[in-house]
């Protein structure tokens, strides 16, 4: 990994090459972030100075946040570049809006990264160096942050979990002066916007005022920072994989089990909880907001069903086991779809299908749902139900807690109804007085959940 | 813990009894480090406030560095202070040396510590602060430390590995300005010194030119930064957490595999070489020595015998089992000493004693040293020893290497020679030529190995 050694970059072409090789394979596409600064510039001009030779596939990408009013000439210029070195640009544009609390700089990195998940590439090449990274490892501790954030930017991550792009920063050990040095022996041109939306206002602050004169009395500032942005992030994932050991003693059918988080020390726990949140969560909630997720599960009864949301985040905990969600992706209940005989009945807010098949011996009679009104909805509460005819009609919601599926699931679940009879709840059965007698074709509904519904079970 | 959570030190007598109620219990001995300067005077006035409903024993000690001109007069004005609260002080000077490559700041807090060291309390209290804290935290960043560096200082910790003494800072949570605050408010005096020793250049450059200014526009820096230490000591206790997992997997009898710290992750091996050095030393290696010992230990050979000194420290490893230990405590090679009927002969390099009895049936036949210069030394090399009559006599090298002595411990063994002829090794037995014959009295002699040995195998 490149970040593994600290390198003396006194030649930055031989660092760079160092970095990409210690990365990339043969065949290996690169697509350059390219805003038209000077970092991006010569990462490009690094790039395309050894993709030949490496078997390189190197593409650029620009996006235009529509903020500065020169955002036009950037393109532009990025476009000529391109043209000049024969690389594939591809121009995006954006409209950003301010989110409260959230900085502009914030915004506008998501948005990016919104795009760069949808570019063909196998790495997203991003031109922050050295000082960027001590200025960020500067801002997280004026947040207050934990070893993973003051471990600043990694050299190398997935964009998104699950997918196989990632993030790239080969010049991540490569001080600033040393990009300008290359960028003036080497006569390239790039724009310069003293406001660019990458220095933000803080940063500016720190670049301007506070690390000049930092560097007077300690002019290794930016080397001895920056090496503890790396034991950080050594530390980081270290701490990652003592998680990963409790989590083989605490993850039932990779839910988490309340009695095992409880178990362990409290510090133990939240770096547990940190850990599985992170594999499931873009944002990782702060350390107030993990401390309120750990005190509400240390004081829920384990064997009740119970949900809570914090913040973006959904708990639910079950007979003793946690699933975490993000809270927008919950299904709301069913609004009531008639089934007017077709095969598929797509149910949007679940995002999943019932399927209709006619079979013998079994399934629903047919010709008890003839001339009626035939609804698909969300049990309301108060239903009766009688799956076994040798068994009494009960409440749907005994029937429920009885097959174990968690509340979450049950208010959800898709019932089938005529007019007012419920007929067939979905993965219990078909109520006695529809079920179709002996020697007969039957209608068998089968429901094919969402893909929310196996994110749950995750 | 008191530093488990942050408290908003509104009130610092009501955040200073939490801290110390989290930690101390009725009948401890608390000693303040009082130097004169505002904190210590206003620790010392808030432990008074509450010693007698806390049932606390509060004792002073003042440490007179001897590098001021005034350090006469601030000696003077403790022992005035102490009187006036009828608290017990001790007052030790000191000889300050600069070392090369050290600062001032670091001598003189060991030569403190060592006075702690006997010290009968059962805390030591220091006044740190949460502005020295987070100074602490930024010196660190720009020694580019790793976690447990940037930790800073902690809240409670043992003085020494092994004995009970703790050094306990219960302001470390409230800022400076509450602690003047507090002094003015109940009419307190201090001693003023602007070139004290606690804030060297490094850090008074800190205090009086970054921060300032830091502050103009993060007026919470305090907080924030000190949030980051709390978090990165909960990280360090974490790190020592997998360190122990992975020790339990790669010691055998208190020795370190070999193959089982080649078998870790490189980062893994790291971590559990600092936790395990951190266990055997006062002083930390740095990162680069850290690199240096593991490179070693990757190309040694397992089934030779190693030893190699990195700064203090002398690792040794035999048949693949490793083991650290102080440079500066290793034994050297006995001086030859003469010995002329002593019960008791003290080895005084290798601190131990050699006990000689007489017994019926066994031991040296003392008819064949009668009238010979009888001599304890160490081996030399060459030597050739019978201790089993029914097996030939052989070198003696062979014989140590069988009995599966390291060989630190075959070159500082103590020999009993008797003019040039061997008659007895430590451990091993007596030469056939000297064994006592059957229904005789025997000199029996035993090595009583030093402290030093019983470091080696721990």
């Amino acid at each position: 990994m490149a970040d593994s050694k600290s390198i003396s970059p006194t030649d930055i072409t031989d660092c760079f090459f160092h970095n990409l090789r210690a990365q990339v394979r043969p065949g290996d596409r690169l697509t350059v972030a390219l805003s038209g600064g000077v970092d991006s510039v010569v990462l490009l001009h690094l790039l395309t100075t050894f993709s030949e030779s490496m078997q390189l596939e190197v593409s650029a990408v620009h996006v235009e946040h529509g903020i500065s009013t020169y955002s036009g000439e950037w393109s532009a210029f990025c476009q000529s570049l391109c043209d000049s070195l024969a690389i594939p640009l591809s121009i995006h544009r954006l409209k950003i809006r301010r989110r409260p609390q959230e900085s502009l700089e914030a915004i506008a990195r998501e948005a990016r990264y919104q795009i760069f998940k949808h570019i063909q590439a196998d790495y997203v090449m991003l031109a922050q160096h050295q000082d960027d990274q001590v200025e960020t490892l500067i801002l997280q501790l004026l947040r207050g942050a934990g070893v993973k954030g003051l471990s600043a930017m990694p050299t190398v991550r997935l964009l998104e979990p699950g997918k196989t792009i990632r993030l790239f920063r080969p010049l991540l050990n490569i001080p600033r002066s040393e990009i300008l040095n290359y960028a003036r022996l080497h006569g390239l041109s790039w724009v310069t916007d003293e406001s660019n939306l990458d220095t933000s206002y803080d940063r500016n602050f720190l670049r301007h005022q506070i690390l000049p004169l930092l560097e007077q009395r300690s002019p290794a500032y930016r080397k001895t920072l920056f090496r503890s942005t790396q034991h950080l992030g050594e530390a980081a994932h270290l701490l990652d994989e003592l998680a990963e050991i409790d989590a083989e003693n605490t993850l039932v059918t990779n839910r988490l089990s309340l009695q095992g988080l409880r178990e362990l020390q409290p510090a133990r726990a939240r770096n547990l909880l940190r850990y599985l949140l992170a594999q499931r969560l873009i944002r990782l909630p702060n350390s107030t907001k993990l401390e309120e997720i750990l005190r509400q599960l240390n004081n829920i009864q384990p064997d009740n069903h119970f949900r809570f949301i914090v913040d973006t985040l959904e708990i639910r905990c079950h007979r003793g086991l946690i699933e975490f969600l993000p809270a927008d992706s919950l299904p709301e209940p069913i609004a009531p779809v008639v089934w007017q005989g077709e095969q598929h009945l797509v149910i949007e807010s679940l995002q999943g299908v019932l399927k209709f098949t006619r079979q013998n011996n079994m399934g629903i009679d047919p010709a008890r749902l003839s001339g009626q009104i035939v609804t698909i909805r969300s049990r309301s509460g108060g239903e009766r139900f009688q799956p076994d005819c040798k068994r009494p009609r009960r409440s749907l919601k005994k029937i429920l807690q009885e097959a174990a599926l968690a509340p979450w699931v049950r208010n959800t679940l898709p019932l089938l109804f005529c007019e007012d009879q419920l007929v067939w709840v979905a993965g219990i059965g078909i109520d006695c007085n529809f079920q179709i007698s002996e020697g007969s074709t039957g209608l068998v509904v089968a429901w094919h959940p969402s893909q929310i519904n196996q994110v749950s079970t995750h």
